[in-house]
């Protein structure tokens, strides 16, 4: 199909499809003469997938890049590519969040995977967003909030479980790592939203005038 | 205490404080001589807020300074503004994810709330946050990944359950307010790393070799 075809089916203007390519998010068209390419199905269905990553997963133009790599490269076994696509969605934190609170809550982590037995590394992403995360609640004076971490942990326990009952039942490689990647982004922006409609029932329940 | 003192104190540079003050996140301090500004432990805090809010919570500027008028607004009712807190913590959609993915996920979302009998609002920003979110899944051809929705709603309860047993152990409003808001995103940080890390557990069962 030519690009205006493209366009219509995907939802994505014509200028940005073209930075896509640029930014090497999409594959070029193939070329059928000097000013006109040629795009493919599959060109639709990665387009909707950056659309669903950049509007519900929040992720950036280089964020998705990266995951695109990981999803495309055939050479990772897929334990691996799972492993760090999952790495690659938490957020990579800069700036002066270290000192004492972040050690402390390093720590807390540590001891966290050791009492749950979890496979994972303690010094990986997401054991140090979620460090990150526990030095802030610290910080702002709520550190007292971090005796919910069981209580968390066994949710996360019971979703990751259907997260991977679901991906298991993608035989193909690459269908494979792009469920888990789509799951995972989409899936926390879905568990977000569920969690403050339940908020939103528990506190109308515990403090509300029933309207 | 003078800025210098209070940009130690919060490790935020003379700079960005003087930008929060101008954008209203932060008060001003009260003036001591035409060229000097006395600060005090309130704004050690608030700097505090504003910074795990902008680096563990990814909120902009503009979506903190909703958030802080909530909390700084004494005339609306607890209930009320616990509402409107969860809603200003939900990312707002723009563009073209209309049409009839959307429909049909805002009645899979209808259908839910009645199924577990949430009183919360069908249309209310939390569940078009989950609309968009179904509906985007729906495009890349992962629409079979809505059948978690209610194993991923039963997480949501028992977390929201322990988010609100927190909450109402603080009795006074500002902190009953403040302590919603940094609960809601510090803790979306916190269950999005330990989702991970559970995957990263239940993957390395499932599809891995033993390291």
């Amino acid at each position: 199909m030519r690009i205006g075809e493209l366009s219509r089916r995907a939802g994505v203007s014509v200028p940005t499809i073209k930075y896509y390519v640029r930014e090497g998010l999409l594959p070029a068209g193939r070329l059928t003469s000097p000013n006109q390419a040629s795009y493919e199905e599959a060109h639709v269905q990665r387009l909707r997938l950056i659309r669903a990553l950049l509007d519900v997963g929040g992720l950036s133009v280089a964020g998705i890049r990266e995951v695109i790599a990981a999803i495309d490269d055939p050479e990772r076994p897929v334990h691996k590519v799972l492993g760090e696509a999952a790495g690659r969605l938490v957020p990579h934190y800069e700036g002066d969040q270290g000192g004492d609170d972040l050690d402390a809550a390093r720590e807390a982590v540590a001891d966290l995977i050791a009492r749950r037995g979890w496979r994972t590394y303690p010094g990986g992403p997401a054991a140090e967003a979620l460090a990150v995360a526990l030095a802030a609640l610290e910080s702002v004076g709520h550190g007292a909030f971090a005796e919910v971490l069981d209580a968390y942990a066994d949710a996360a326990e019971q979703v990751a479980r259907v997260d991977i009952d679901y991906v298991a039942r993608n035989v193909v490689r690459e269908e494979l790592v792009e469920s888990v990647v789509v799951g995972t982004v989409l899936g926390d922006a879905m568990f977000a939203a569920l969690r403050r409609m339940a908020q939103t029932d528990a506190s109308g329940r515990a403090f509300g005038s029933g309207t």
